[in-house]
């Protein structure tokens, strides 16, 4: 229906060019109190960059010029239509990498993952955008253009401002430009494929890596045998890396570092304790680039082997990771035959993705899952979504993560920012409050 | 004479005790108009944490409790009055370290360096408190206390306003409680202590660094002749490491990783290849803790020689990397021989502290530092305050390094947050606009 939606508005889409066009254009509407969508590379999975009625669409990837590079400290200028995998290619060459990888990169844009907080493969060693980003340029809903787009590392001068922007949704101003530091490319890249008895033993292993492993750990992934048995079903050409076995988890450890026989002998010397004190059962070390890739295919293809299964209920969740995956096991147990339930994720990160498939879609089935998952999740303290938003879909449910407190601020905020309401309505916050 | 008003105002200091003690001292201060200055270590350069007239302070000193440690995740909760020292000794013990260090670690808290957003020695490593806060409890002006005090790693519901907080100086709310990732504790370190012959081998020492030493990394300073000639001036006991001869700048690198050998083969090899290619002219590594301590003492030694040589003017300056020496050297030719003008401070992140140094305080001098030195750095995109914060000494030079536009959203957002303007007045903005 979204993409429907979507679909009836393609009149409406402006292309913005340069932050000035798209200054011009908020001005324009907002003084006439017309609705607009910022719109990135549309690879969102709460809906947040799509139209719900008659709103405009700024379209923003005609903006995708690269300003600068400051090869000595890696801090990147560029415009917010980059898209993610051309930034990092761009960095390849010249010795650096972008600090986020995700699997959208060859689509998504830098001004969504930064409007949207992104987080993906990356995190565990390089962190939030919170962190990364060095400024932004933004232009706020009359027009104004917000010149914050610091090049430097460290500033201390008066609130920071940007990063109310990180993670808004583009419902506070649309961010035009970004400066990003980004991390030196190490020549050393490892991964291994290891598999675990039980949730337990995949915690242990975390906590012994990120000691032994330490300065060297770049990715800490996890999936169970559920999703494991998904890939295998419905992905051509993929295979369990492992001889066939009962397992009940698989781990997946990347290190990257500046040298090689230092990274392997680290890896090893891991593996090798690990495999001693009975933390993992088995496990194997890709040998080259394609294996490697063979190995991510697993992890990333979890959301395309579900796509093609059926239906699919998504949550990203984020928990403290001793209570992760009781989660999956309650909701095995409530739905019982009706679905099959995943849980995978970033591990390293605490961020569980909780999919349960099912081969059609079911209210029934829905209705036992929800609001179970976000009450179990806010009792925990945890995140109802970790790294992908509220968007459309999860603006209602905010509560369930912050505090009524909390919420109302948020809401002050937007009505001092966008005292109209154009910027992305209906996302990120309860509408029935904003409109208050 | 700021420590005269802060003695004559002792009076009214109030201990905060817990966020509800805390809570009901603002609501009943906010219904009255009557000001407050929020006070923790008091350890700021700039007069953040001083009263200027007459208003209250409240000490959070007291509010010194560790709350909870994450084993797994490194995620640290404790209340804001925690002396930064103590903190990163409780974990060590636990396999686990502060992702921040200063000088003034004896005293200062943890509540006022998240608010003031402080740097430091580890800050190369482990980045901005922006990247490493994880949640805050805060105490609005009006009495709210504003629970965003998770203790997860990722979380995308809703704006993310604990930032708001982060370098605010306490003038937008008073932070009472705070979560914080913190890295593990590795267990092997060393620390070089090196000469290079202009400031261009530092630049190219610190690239160099960056990709060879990559992952182990964990501090890049300087410090120039000057510098150095200060502090085995008037600091007892300290020495030049390296043998008598004309070096122009001094760099310590620190490097910290998980394995011993690995480490020093890495530094080994990174200095052999930079003493061959000419980057260096001389050098040392510590063998043992007690000379990397005495290593650390010159640099952590310049601000207390500083101060038993005279009057002292302190700028703190973030400039792109190539451009920070020219300031000390223009600055130089401009005060000729009425000051020493001394450039050191955390090269890996493009800070440069300048310390201009005379016999006594002298307007004529002043006059011919400022706004110099504010223009230069303002013409360069830079920040006329890296890592002190703005206080009360530099809250009418904010347009130096923030936009018109992002200013006046600065004032709109504390109107919004503390309308009878009671948080830390004088501090950060200039006080002409916020009162307007």
């Amino acid at each position: 229906m979204l993409l429907k939606m979507k679909i009836d508005w393609l009149l409406q889409i402006l292309i913005g060019c340069g932050s000035i066009k798209v200054s011009e254009i908020l001005k324009y509407c907002n003084s006439r109190c017309l609705a607009v969508v910022p719109q990135g590379g549309n690879t969102g999975l709460v809906g947040g960059s799509v139209p719900v009625f008659d709103e405009v669409i700024i379209n923003i990837g005609s903006m995708n010029n690269i300003i600068s590079l400051d090869k000595v400290s890696g801090i990147l200028v560029c415009e917010a239509g980059c898209i993610l995998e051309n930034l990092d290619s761009f960095l390849l060459n010249e010795g650096f990498i972008m600090p986020l990888d995700l699997g959208a990169k060859g689509s998504c844009q830098i001004g969504g993952n930064v409007s949207t907080n992104a987080g993906g493969l990356r995190y565990v060693r390089y962190g939030s955008l919170h962190g990364s980003i060095l400024g932004l340029e933004v232009v706020q809903a009359n027009g104004t253009v917000l010149d914050m787009l610091g090049t430097i590392r460290k500033d201390s001068t008066g609130y920071d401002l940007k990063q109310l922007f990180i993670g808004s949704e583009g419902s506070l101003g649309i961010i035009t430009k970004v400066s990003i530091l980004t991390p030196p490319r190490l020549s050393s890249t490892n991964l291994a494929f290891l598999a675990c008895k039980d949730f337990f033993s995949c915690q242990k292993l975390l906590s012994e890596s990120k000691r032994k492993l330490g300065e060297v750990l770049s990715a800490f992934e996890f999936l169970d045998n559920q999703s494991m048995d998904m890939v295998l079903t419905y992905l051509d050409g993929v295979r369990n890396p492992l001889p066939p076995s009962v397992h009940n988890f698989y781990v997946l450890i990347e290190t990257t570092g500046s040298n090689e026989t230092h990274d392997k002998e680290k890896l090893e010397a891991f593996l090798l304790h690990s495999m001693e004190s009975g933390l993992i059962s088995d496990g194997v070390v890709a040998q080259d680039i394609n294996q490697a890739s063979s190995f991510w295919r697993i992890r990333e293809g979890i959301t395309e082997a579900l796509m093609k299964a059926g239906a699919v209920y998504k949550y990203d969740l984020s928990l403290p990771v001793e209570k992760m995956y009781n989660l999956v096991e309650k909701m095995r147990i409530r739905l019982g035959q009706r679905a099959k339930v995943l849980g995978y994720g970033h591990l390293g990160d605490a961020n569980l993705h909780l999919n349960i498939s099912t081969p059609e879609y079911d209210d029934t089935v829905l209705a036992q899952i929800e609001p179970f998952v976000y009450e179990w999740t806010s009792s925990h303290r945890g995140s109802i979504s970790a790294e992908h938003g509220l968007g459309l879909m999860k603006a209602n449910k905010i509560h369930y993560s912050k505090s009524p407190e909390t919420v109302e601020l948020m809401i002050s905020i937007k009505k001092l920012l966008d005292p109209n309401r154009i910027l992305n309505p209906y996302k990120v916050l309860p509408h029935s409050l904003v409109q208050e």
